[in-house]
């Protein structure tokens, strides 16, 4: 699963506590960002969804979501086939 | 956590694994349902996204992800408390 990293205003979100994804969108939008994406991919889902939760409602009031999509990603798995995965984007704009 | 059940064209996504809820999915559109709203709470957002891809991409081609909406829910934990838990609809349509 993806680590917590910024790519642009990215933020991928992993299995670390949701606030460090919280405090990671915080900092995108404290440098000037005007929209962040949380990426996510299977069961890292869920903490997306509670990281904008928490960004929106605790945070930054005048950040909106403006745009939900979800997919399905083909993964290389460690034995060496492929399986799908579901994953998840949530823009937020202020 | 909720279990599966429908009310309406709604779908609950529980604990159960993803077919269950695809199953469910389905039935409704086979019953005439033009829509069909799955929703989630917590750790389950995961399994219905897993579920809307399902249905979507193996099953039922015509259909699609017509809105995705997130929000918080507060629920009355077993020690008498209230905690925050985040919910999701994805809205199916043919």
């Amino acid at each position: 699963m993806d680590e917590e990293k910024n790519e642009g205003n990215i933020v991928f979100v992993g299995n670390k506590a949701p606030m460090s994804y919280v405090i990671a969108v915080i900092t995108e939008f404290e440098q000037g960002a005007n929209n962040v994406v949380l990426k996510a991919r299977g069961k890292a889902i869920s903490r997306a969804v509670d990281a904008a939760e928490i960004v929106k409602n605790k945070f930054l009031p005048d950040v909106k979501v403006t745009n939900i999509s979800i997919g399905t990603e083909e993964i290389e798995s460690e034995e060496g086939g492929k399986r799908n995965v579901s994953s998840m984007e949530i823009n937020l704009a202020k």
